[in-house]
């Protein structure tokens, strides 16, 4: 996989992850966030490394199906770009401020920005 | 239901609505968008009016499970409420500012913070 793909992954893992079963989810965090190789997992679950490579690929299938049902991970990006955004114009704003008032209600739209679970 | 109630089912519903089951989905719509009452969708599909309700609980119950599973729409109103709160300081900075371009600045970030799926 290449890195987008492996980030787009992770990031459908991070969305629907708990919707998958219990095993699909031990073997994706096994081999995407563990680093696992495909017949580490199989000696791990005793089962062989074609059926390690299926469950993944199960997995991931099912993922991106609750993703075209639901679209939700494409509407989370959406609304971090629209944040990234808003973001940078006020570094923008902050970096040509000379007003201190303004400069410190600059600073705590930064706090709000950087508290959101993105 | 209460309207914080009707409104977080309305949410969930938007959410995750497309992993109902087709049946569910019409029974929801008519209720609650379309506002039959549950005798008018029981003639519709030509059910017991308690065979709506009970369509109705049953699917309000899959939906709250999915958010006790994902809790994608609590983490959809974190942000949410987050945007509201740099909404609000944006609209203090403007109401204040004197200088041309960084009205402008400003006027830019509100015209992100609207074009937001929100």
């Amino acid at each position: 996989m290449e890195f987008n793909e492996i980030a787009q992954t992770s990031l459908l893992y991070d969305f629907y992850g708990q919707l998958l079963t219990e095993r699909q989810r031990e073997v994706m965090e096994l081999y995407h966030e563990e680093n696992l190789t495909l017949s580490e997992i199989a000696d791990e679950f005793s089962i062989s490394r074609q059926g390690v490579h299926d469950t993944l690929k199960t997995a991931e299938k099912a993922l991106q199906r609750y993703e075209e049902k639901l679209g939700l991970v494409s509407r989370f990006q959406e609304s971090r770009q629209a944040i990234g955004k808003i973001d940078r114009e006020i570094d923008g704003l902050a970096a040509e401020c000379t007003d201190k008032r303004t400069a410190e209600k600059l600073r705590k739209i930064k706090e709000i920005i950087d508290s959101l679970d993105q």
